[in-house]
């Protein structure tokens, strides 16, 4: 019997949803799919075979036939959606940001403590990625002995000239914010954005790259490279430094060629390829409720740790991270693989 | 709405298809389930919550109830179940061999030519893995010209001291009869078995590790290093080399670990770990119905290239490959990708 | 002819001269050699069959038939013994650091720039590492655009418990002091340093790791992780992140191992190994006179940013170079490769 | 005290040689050169500052103040000035091959039996890359146990027409003859060679690339692809197998650069980038007489198995190698490591 989903936002990441939902995960099917833009959830469900459009994502969230739902809407509806979803007592899996602000993510860590059961999956994928998940093993089995550093870096090939400095912040620092938390099994409680000179492919007034650098509770220090416009592929670096030995993610190819004089591992050009591996293992997780992956207090953290971040790009210092106590509810917390 | 599967052996890849198919691959579900032990069948359905276990491999196959089956069941039942399925009408994935000998793959060649639609798929799952794949396709593209040679090596850590000198060709060296006819898009004329000192690993009287030669109709040879003792890690090479540059697989590996004075890469243990998406893509594209992978023609061919492999084995000298005239019904022949 | 080398110490670095020059460089023959400690000259003229012992290292320089002088003694004699050298007129390659002191590494420029000609060598021999001049020429070629950002990370794997906090600077960072800059050519004008939790395997007290960063004169910025006791290996990377790509130092291993369930690259234990060609191209440079490598300005400049490093340390702040106009005199400055 | 050093042929091997012994290689000093054309040994001699130009090789050996002679010139004169070096008891590096055929180096051997003493070093410069003496010395240690199997692969990117099938044996496998008869300490008992389709880029009538396979007393086989218009990149392979796993050199490549989609390391386009350390390595062990490398033995074992090769090219048949047996002034045979 198959878990029927309903998708709400059908642009890319939605779209991406359906169709794993659809062509590349046991036991799904996606019922019911709303957006803003009405033509975009047409065209989701006809593409898909989705038997119900909703033009109002509450009326998708209430849907009878709707068992669990995937938020894939713009970051500003998020809270709204989660919580709806929280009080119809609906598994939902939330694309990052779990909400825009530190403040609203804590209203909806609240409602789910009010429902007092853990129903939110915010959808932090690189937790199903083997490479990630193969490091967090390895970590918590002690093979480097005590995480003391981790160094990452986080380029895309290109963005458009609306995506500003804060947003590199916000929307892609984020994904290292979480797998710091992860990997380590720690709070981030400080962080300072250090802007060299940006890249001359940047927008004006951009500050691309960023070189940010996060303190957590125990001391270590992870360094990340924020680098938007770096042209040459779409490419994720990271290595913990512990006391005994480093861990790191090699570059994923699947040939090597050796031509002119070279030999050569192509790059991924788009997170979708890059990640496409732990999209499918996230969603099937989720579908089979096997894993949690990260919690709504993870969400929360991440969103405290992403207003302190902007907070530091803006005024050039390092800032404290505003975290209220973790509930027992979440006792397990970030030290949960996904 | 699911396709029913009915799978034929509840053995190591019989239990292996069941769990994919009950767990990461879309659309599918497993109805029935037959085993000659009838409690290795029992076993499996109770695994996956299969409905109805036959005790007879013919009645699943006419099961209404059956959309679709899937051979795992011991080599020498292949011709007949596969003739079942192709009589049935119902698509078959049938693990390799398609046949136990040359002959026998002909009659289901021909009883597929007799129902006159395209119902049997061989499960070479290599032609789902991304590395092999991604090769295909560079090499189809021209990317480094007209190959002329292929050097495989293909490691086992360990056999049973039962898999004795042929089985190394039927077993083993079959995969790369399959994935060298596929990647050049020629057929295998001739092939030739030489047989270097054992490894004091193999048992008495095995010759392994086997060093085999294939010359295919334009004259590129590819040669496979066939190593079921290999002791130190279950290892996949192969390397095209064209006129311009050569394309490889590296070894896959999720992280790389420098740790005591060694960078290091794990290799897998087992041939279900390294070709664990290569399992799953190919049931995903059979359940799918949306790409072929190995025909019974290509199914036919492997069995008559090992058939001549065999024959060198024990001649100690170059066999010719007896393969009679591709049919028109399978024009594309091994030039299709999977 | 062969040209005759004065060699003053005969520690570990001395000694490794001593039998470079002796027996790994063309035309270079050292004719005496000086230790405070006489035992250890001694055993250093008897092994490489060297005729003079100098008891004084001034006599050394002024030994008529020493032509070129090494100086390998502790740092602190550094700067008398360089400004001998040069008031004598003789070419002189004097070990990291070039002083104590950017007072007194001044004194040395000022001695050279006195005597009118470029007498002063400064053993920062990565300029000579195969590695390190190949990114130096993909970078002076653009081959990576305008370079935004330097990882770097300086790994030891253990070193002496007197080895102290600002040794970590002094000794290890200063490598990095002058890779970055010459890589660049650009100054650096402003460093800071964190202080993550030490590993337990640091003696009481010492801040290992430090975690160093670099800002340039042009606003780009080096990250440095100096981890002296790191215990895995010797380890040195280096990455250039540019608008268009990046550079890196790859693990340099002369092997892969494939054994035990793992693909395996030994990595160095100690400098020697991993620069014992960037040492041997040094001196065969230094003595052919044919690349100047690191000038009494670029000696200058480390001592400018070493102790402003040594204030940040200390201070917890960023803390600016402060660095004198440099003279005409050494205008190619750290843009000259070695 | 340097060594003084005839060096006779100035062609492309000898000029090589010139250079090195003058700028690269310690206590060594070249004092005469010849050449069949007088202009280039004039030319080679102004470059380099030798003193004695000889227009007779035979001159150049008994001249006094040669005290060691390299054989750089064509191979049909390599045994008669060999036999002459022999003769007047100076040690001679011969390079390959020894002789230009087996008769012809058994001659070599017996003068040099009929001197008493190791005179003859022949320039089989791989067994001092730094790979290979890595691989040597950890299948010495028994690392992976017994050897079984050498996989090669020898490539360069061009050649002239002039260089035909046979010179792709005696010119180019003839590396790998040596290399594995040093690394597994065996004699090599048998050789095949195979002809695929040659590439279009090969010279018509020449057999390129050519397999080549090599059976060794203790029965372990070595396969050699010679690839000699390969076109990407001079690019030389070596794996050895044994009981317990494999080693490797890997790409040898001084930086990593990440551009345009594609992590890349560059490959050397011809044989003096890829063993430049090698033959300073060898012209440093043998000037300082710390090292045998290969003997007159090896050099005349070379040539039996390249005749040997020849003849299984000329007759598509596994040919025996006619070997006398081994003097036991050769006792250490293949076994020792340069």
């Amino acid at each position: 019997m198959n878990r029927r989903i309903g998708v709400i936002g059908a642009g890319l990441m939605g779209l991406t949803h359906v169709r794993l939902l659809s062509g590349a995960v046991s036991g799904a099917e996606v019922v019911a799919v709303s957006d803003a833009l009405p033509e975009a959830a047409e065209r989701a469900a006809a593409e898909a075979g989705i038997e119900t459009v909703h033009g109002d994502a509450f009326d998708l969230i209430h849907d009878e036939r709707v068992e669990a739902v995937v938020i894939a809407s713009p970051a500003a509806t998020h809270e709204a959606f989660a919580v709806a979803c929280i009080e119809a007592r609906k598994p939902v899996l939330c694309e990052k940001p779990l909400a825009e602000t530190r403040d609203a993510a804590r209203r909806v860590l609240d409602a789910e403590l009010a429902a007092g059961s853990r129903l939110v999956h915010v959808g932090f994928m690189r937790r199903f990625d083997p490479g990630y998940a193969d490091m967090k093993a390895k970590l918590d089995a002690g093979l480097v002995g005590r995480p003391l550093l981790v160094h990452c870096a986080h380029r895309n090939p290109v963005v458009p000239p609306s995506f500003g400095s804060e947003m590199i912040v916000t929307d892609t620092v984020v994904h290292e914010m979480d797998a710091v938390r992860w990997l380590l099994g720690q709070e981030i409680v400080r962080a300072t954005v250090l802007t060299p000179r940006p890249t001359s492919h940047a927008a004006d007034g951009v500050h691309d790259p960023q070189f940010v650098i996060f303190e957590t509770e125990d001391g270590a220090l992870a360094d990340v490279e924020a680098f938007v416009n770096a042209r040459y592929a779409y490419d994720i670096r990271c290595e913990v430094v512990g006391e005994l030995g480093t861990i790191a993610l090699p570059p994923a190819t699947p040939v090597l060629v050796r031509r002119d004089g070279r030999e050569a591992a192509e790059l991924p050009d788009r997170f979708q390829e890059r990640f496409g591996a732990a999209y499918v293992g996230e969603l099937q997780a989720w579908v089979a409720g096997t894993a949690t992956g990260a919690s709504a207090w993870d969400g929360y953290a991440a969103a405290a740790v992403s207003e302190a971040t902007v907070e530091a790009l803006r005024s050039g210092r390092a800032m404290d991270v505003a975290l209220d106590p973790r509930p027992d509810f979440y006792a397990a917390g970030p030290r949960t693989a996904g």
